[in-house]
């Protein structure tokens, strides 16, 4: 018996960094009506494994039965949560971090899962910021400008430590008796709709983006054998399988994944997808121009345009990247709410969020004589370079924490005008500004972001962006829609202008974003090399 | 009845930023006595006067009596502790903070002290670390070095905005009128002596670092009307008096100020001399090439030479500015304890200096991945300007409060060790450098400060350098010794090489020395007046 129209329901299940989320949405009008969030019992492994081997700096693994573990918890909350009838689901969708990299075998059973493997660390996930492959990554950049490897331009000129390639390698040449055990190295985001539907489907978004596929290919085995002979065959033998467009569907739930999540055996799960890119449906902001920034501990932004432009330390571009029909450009910056919660975490138990965000409130800008640089996790945009670190001028004795934390709101700030000023110049310019994410609920943080960019900023209508942009995701696969775009304009909700700059503080702002550029470009670009060394010298002496 | 020479003590009275401390000590071999400490009621005033009045930025003031009630608690008290029969005191000597200068009547009366003036920050004293008369100190440098001025490079090329001058143009400028009524611009270090002995003596010391009294000239009247028309005569109308040399007698105690302190009327009271100064005497370490390091909230170095150099950017060479008969030469470093003390306010009630360096003191150099520039407080040298500030460079999502902490202190090691092959390189080589000061009981710091310089560190033998040296030039002053070097060589004290460099981490340290000086010289030198500029931005918003 079909569902009722008015009662079709979707799930859409968001995957962050240390949860998942899920939320039923009205296929009608979007509306959410139930979610529920499960906590990933490992979170994120940075100093050992669960039975205490010790992890190496700057490594980031997860645990991949912690992410079936949402689908068996928060998905059924969610359906309690909403009150209806699960037979009205008629779809459910997913997004994930990227690029977040499962090695498993040739069945999807994850290496780790393996009692054999358990305590090695490269049979374990490695999470989108694990940055332990830099050095494959330098490789990687140096070999393909001297090749001209006509991909590299599609990704800024520079691909990160963070994407499938750098990891792989890593893998290969730290553990090779794990890489050789590794039959599919797999995104998570593909992962995690194989364990829905039993079959496994590429998306088209992480392949592009992280794996570094374009017009149809991947690196070639020439350039993997210059890397090292023995990557060689590394996309035939592992990363190689069908491509999945966005929105449509990889397949249906299988029994298994009915009996986990409570929803109907049978009905369509949506090709896998990325946080950020989910998220410009959700704010029904798909039209080339309009650029969605997902803040959080990170920031992911997104835009479609109708053209390709190279555009210089981007992410990528990506054909259909965001929806079929468009370039998807997408940039980032690798730390933002990571930065403000670090600071935070600190100072003593007596400093909030709340608290420091109150007292910056009542400066006004350049009164703290402070600029800070935002790399306390890496530049990912425009510099691709996770060596880089953070940098903060013109502390004094009169200097106060409020001073400091309205500082590092405001580098974030200037990292992402950094951003649209480079999109712009490289003609792929930012028409509309749209919010999304877990920032949003700092009203000072959002007010300097709009002085700085001197740009009226409109705010995504939901709470659970991701999620509902999954959802969306969903309503297309299942036919809902006749496409993302259709689904979006239908279920997405924004609000324009909620932030508008104030003219005297933008004036302010343009002459602290002129230091900030010096700055950025004196420590970024290889005037003073003084991060990458710091770095180097921190390795020589904890090796 | 002629005091007996193996009971004749001698007291030594040190004013500090906060508090004054005395010490009564043995004339014979130096042995300290007894001592006591009285606070300033009235501290540092740098946000307003006691009735309130608003005080600008950057200004530090101080409240004149509070230095008289030093002479009327602690001495009594430090008489007490000791247990001697006051009559066995044979002279007073005393040492200042420098440049701290107080508006007076013609005699002696504080300007402060009259309540017609009592609510103008004009009539009192300005504190060393006053550094509002930056405007004015630049125009000084600007207008000597255009006209070649001689006096010039004895100051390393740069004059301070702490000094007299800047000071006086700034009450000039500012406050005419409290200008015109302040017959008498004096030395903090003077004005006490005057209120032991009741008349007015200048000390070779200040005259020369800090009062640009050069080959018994000060600067002319033509320089000075260039600045000002109406600062002509500033020189000949409230700057001019007799000099008196270090370690001789001022005057002998009054019966006043016998009332106030208990001691003797008519005993030897010691020319006015500056606390870094007359540590030299109490580590006796007066001989050329031995550098004293007094290390407290700023350090402060100075050294004897046999010959006049030019040293550039240093606070100043002087003519029997430590001892008559050598060159005197001063630097400083113009935040340091102040910059940690800084720091850990900021963090919160759960951290202290104990824990950190505890902390800190588990690290091996270069581990923590930071480097910072020390000038929270400007720098004194060797770069003479106050409106540089703090720089940290490095910080990660992992950095943690020890890290910086330590990092803080290595940036002072290596602002110190900026000084000392500043010295070197101008042909003063420092030959041996001997810590004093309140920062001596932080072994982690001593460590790396040894580490850094890559120089075994000797250490004072007193707890309490100033108020002993001070006492030193009290014997002199009152002939048990011929002159202040005898009197060291009998009464101070040092123990060499306490500290010894590790070769590991000095090797690391020139690693990280190499950044911190360029980093030093891009931030300090022009390249990037990034620090300025913020403080410009940071005067027009809050003007």
């Amino acid at each position: 018996m079909p569902v009722d129209p008015l009662r079709a329901c979707v799930v859409g299940v968001d995957y962050g960094t240390l949860s998942g989320r899920a939320v039923v949405v009205r296929v009608a009008d979007g509306a959410e009506i139930g979610s529920a969030v499960h906590d990933y019992r490992h979170a994120v492994l940075t100093e050992s494994l669960p039975d205490g081997t010790p992890l190496g700096h700057d490594w980031a693994l997860q645990v991949p039965s912690d992410y079936v573990d949402v689908l068996k918890h928060a998905v059924p909350a969610a359906l309690a949560a909403a009150g209806i009838d699960p037979a009205d689901v008629i779809g459910v969708g997913t997004d994930f971090t990227a690029c977040t990299m499962v090695p498993a075998l040739a069945d999807g059973t994850p290496l780790c899962e393996l009692p054999q493997w358990s305590s090695r660390p490269h049979a374990y996930v490695k999470l989108w910021k694990h940055h332990a492959a830099q050095p494959q990554a330098d490789r990687i950049n140096d070999l393909a400008a001297k090749r001209g490897e006509s991909w590299l331009p599609r990704y800024g000129g520079l691909i990160s430590s963070e994407w499938e390639f750098a990891k792989g390698l890593q893998l290969l040449e730290e553990d090779p008796e794990a890489y050789a055990a590794t039959a599919r190295w797999v995104e998570a985001a593909d992962w995690i709709v194989w364990q829905l539907t039993g079959s496994y489907v590429r998306n088209a978004c992480t392949a592009g983006y992280k794996g570094i596929r374009q017009d149809g290919k991947y690196p070639s085995p020439e350039f993997l054998a210059e890397l090292n002979p023995e990557f060689r065959d590394f996309v035939a033998d592992k990363l190689e399988q069908p491509i999945g467009q966005l929105g449509t569907a990889a397949g249906t739930l299988s029994a298994q994944a009915s009996d986990w999540t409570g929803l109907p055996e049978g009905i369509a799960v949506a090709v896998g997808n990325v946080d950020a890119h989910v998220t410009s449906a959700a704010a029904a902001a798909l039209d080339p121009g309009q650029m969605v920034a997902i803040m959080g501990t990170s920031t992911c932004h997104v835009m479609n345009g109708d053209e390709l432009r190279e555009v210089p330390g981007m992410c990528g571009a990506v054909d259909g990247g965001i929806v079929a029909g468009l370039w998807g450009y997408e940039a980032g910056q690798s730390g933002v709410g990571d930065i403000f919660g670090h600071y935070v975490a600190n100072l003593g138990a007596e400093w909030t969020h709340e608290r420091l965000t109150e007292l910056a409130s009542r400066q006004r800008p350049g009164e703290h004589g402070l600029i800070a640089l935002d790399w306390h996790n890496g530049n990912r945009s425009v510099l691709v370079d996770v060596e880089l670190s953070g940098l903060l001028v013109g502390e004094t004795l009169a200097t106060k924490p409020a001073d400091i934390y309205r500082a590092l709101i405001e580098a974030t700030a200037f990292g992402t005008r950094k951003i649209v000023e480079t999109f712009g110049t490289a003609g792929v310019p930012v028409r509309e500004f749209i919010a999304a994410g877990g920032l949003l609920k700092n009203g000072l943080l959002m007010q300097i972001y709009a002085d700085v960019l001197n740009m009226p900023l409109s705010v995504i209508g939901s709470e659970q962006g991701p999620a509902l942009g999954s959802a969306i995701h969903a309503a297309a696969a299942a036919g809902a829609y006749p496409d993302v775009r259709a689904a979006a304009a239908a279920m997405g909700r924004v609000e324009r202008a909620v932030y508008r700059p104030d003219p005297a503080a933008a004036a302010i702002y343009d002459e602290l974003y002129a230091e900030y550029s010096v700055l950025h470009d004196y420590f970024g670009r290889g005037a003073n090399p003084v991060m990458r060394k710091l770095r180097a010298i921190q390795r020589k002496v904890t090796a």
